[in-house]
């Protein structure tokens, strides 16, 4: 057997502490399977003297995680800290500056500036792994860069926050408007510290930045992605899609079309008994589609101490047994700026607004539509009280730039007595 | 750029026409992601003549494979050929003694011979690939043995016979009898030359044979495998199913109990709006759990041309970019004996019998079961004009051990008229 494998874990919060557990509990098991025994030398956190329900007896402790990365008895520095700026980007080039390979699961980081220290860490000769950095413990950055790496990738879509998730499925179920089940997670800690990172679709947008790199050979361009949070869903959405059989998700999507690259996260109606409707609470789901395989799809807990720890750590092992790759798949060099593009593939739309309640005003809401080239599929207006005549319509395959044009054109009418919703229908 | 990477193919059937495709019409992409071009240097095949849809133009031909595998300017040998014996095993054998490494898709070879395969490639410093031998395109192979590497895996099951999935999804898509559909599937060409293979679920089982040796580091064991085929599935169990809203799956599990390695390949009802339920026809499912990951669950293609191509080629990739692992995960030395253990985990069962037709034979089934520890949860008596009474029962949990005692009890009164069938329950 070789020499010991040896990790510096920089950030031990939830998932470092996973990290911990798993150097500490499966020792046997990942020396058998990688033929080196691995352990961790020294870690680093803001709080030496929390309590993390792991052992940290034996390892050295840094305060700054700076100093942790730059280590003689570090192999591997463990980047857990997070953030895409200040000391997760300081550590991470200081490790690499100083030899070392680096396994993060920092996906805001690598979105950002995954470019820059995908080119460092090459010329260096040294690796970054961020299995954990998307969709938790699915190992789908494997996926498509190994197991599918003969495809040529077509689409990459998926349900990646399991908080946006889990808010949209509690609205659901209990009838509750969204500032309602946004004060509860907040509560329960389910919400970042900057909240909008996971409502406003930001987190979900660095991840499919990432998976589109991989899957396009493209440099990650997260300023690309056409993104719109969750934050205006609301609960008559959700219940009026249930009402016609759909579920409202957050939903990336990335693929090749005509024109470019097109990214876009942003609330979808699915079918609820398909496989992305049924997804609840943190689960996440990706699917990789590419010419010669097909479809994919790749299920599994999107967070959590144990799948994230597994991520990491499976990453950790490939570096073990010598599995050496760029990092986004490719070398750096060759990456290509991303051909923004934005969609231009027509989808069926769901289109919620409100009518000035007299006569004439759905019949123009009609004419609209179709003076637009938009044909309706299905319309239901609901019982009301007030002044106003709420109206659901789904439309046949539209493209965005039509169902725009006639919202458009509704605006400057005067039947429309407020900003009317749209959500494009996804189909898997 | 280094050497390219040489490829030998023998076999050129659906999928290495496959193959010959994504080497011919995907050469820059492979050689931008792998950093080498890959190229195909000869080929083997049955008829030299026969028009397979894709040039072959450039290559050696060879009629015998193991003359393909010895040749010096074969670095891969790819191995298409098929079955347990004879041609396909000597080829590999001959390839890996002259210093290849060896991409196949043959399972049965792997289930069969695997160890002694993994023990010879090992000694010579040679690797055997072979993610196309189980669950076509689907990366389960990658993601088991590297994704998830830092798990203890507690359970693997699937279903991964798409020629037993069709035909269960058929039968009850048309309610016709197994022989009828069976008939219908020869008549398309989906059976193998010997149809037991498929319909018995020994192809399925191979593929089982293999995730467990992956698993939980012991060696192949097809022999320790409970296989049970989907040909005693009737008509009647399939509709009785859907009728309390289940499928009948073959389905694949296994897992560690308290006594040892459970291995069981067999028909077993799941809901019908479950992921597993819901595959149709050709597609695989395939669900891995591990103690931090908890659980995953892969979905995709399990044959066709471009998906088991699709793995061929990525196994391809992965020794173009220096990726090489012991053939199960750890080295063939330290895999242990499979310690065999009957399944003692209790499950909910489904029971179909027909009772005589005289007063106080229900009760008699109702007291036997209860005898032997069994309680009921449902039970159905359908209508009937004959002399005999068709019951359905799903129990609570209960060992297989004890429904066995109670279905023996009942044969051994006069109340059972034939055989009584006993299939089990699984959820996901």
């Amino acid at each position: 057997m070789t020499e010991p494998l040896r990790l510096g874990v920089a950030g031990l919060g939830t998932v470092g502490a996973g990290v911990v557990r798993i150097v500490r509990t499966q020792a046997e098991l990942l020396s058998a399977r990688t033929g080196r025994r691995i352990e961790i030398t020294a870690v680093s956190a803001r709080d030496r003297s929390k309590d993390r329900g792991v052992s940290l007896s034996g390892y050295a402790w840094e305060d700054d995680p700076v100093a942790l990365a730059r280590r003689d008895d570090v192999d591997i520095f463990v980047e857990l800290v997070g953030g895409s700026e200040g000391a997760a980007k300081d550590a991470i080039e200081a490790a690499i500056d100083s030899g070392k390979d680096v396994v993060t699961a920092n996906k805001a980081l690598l979105a950002l500036h995954g470019q820059a220290l995908a080119e460092r860490a090459e010329a260096a000769g040294r690796a970054i792994r961020y299995e954990a950095a998307v969709a938790g413990g699915i190992p789908v950055i494997k996926a498509l860069t190994e197991g599918l790496a003969a495809n040529e990738i077509t689409r990459v879509m998926g349900v990646m926050n399991g908080t946006c998730n889990y808010i949209l499925t509690r609205m659901e179920q209990s009838g509750l408007p969204y500032e309602e089940v946004f004060k509860e997670a907040d509560a329960l800690g389910y919400l970042e510290a900057d909240p909008t990172l996971d409502v406003g679709g930001i987190d979900a947008g660095h991840k499919l930045a990432i998976l589109a790199a991989i899957a396009f050979g493209t440099q990650p361009d997260f300023g690309g992605i056409a993104l719109e949070g969750i934050d205006r869903v609301s609960i008559d959405d959700i219940r009026a899609a249930a009402d016609m059989g759909f579920r409202i998700k957050l939903l990336g999507v990335a693929q090749r079309t005509g024109r470019g690259l097109e990214q876009r996260m942003q609330p979808c109606l699915v079918p609820a008994g398909s496989p992305l409707g049924q997804l609840e609470g943190g689960t996440n789901m990706v699917v990789i589609e590419g010419d010669a395989v097909e479809q994919v799809v790749l299920r599994g807990p999107g967070a959590g101490m144990g799948p994230t720890a597994s991520a990491v750590m499976g990453d950790v092992c490939d570096l073990a047994r010598g599995i050496r790759l760029p990092v986004f798949g490719q070398p750096a060099g060759s990456l290509q700026p991303a051909p923004r593009a934005q969609s231009d593939l027509p989808a069926p739309y769901y289109l919620r607004m409100k009518l000035v309640d007299k006569p004439g005003a759905l019949a123009r809401v009609a004419a609209t539509l179709g003076d637009a080239g938009i044909s309706i599929d299905r319309m239901r207006q609901y019982g009301h009280s007030e002044a106003e005549a709420p109206v659901l319509i789904v439309t046949h395959k539209a493209t965005r730039a039509a169902i725009d044009t006639a919202l458009e054109t509704l605006g400057d009418t005067d039947v429309v007595t407020s900003a009317p919703v749209a959500l494009r229908i996804e189909s898997l």
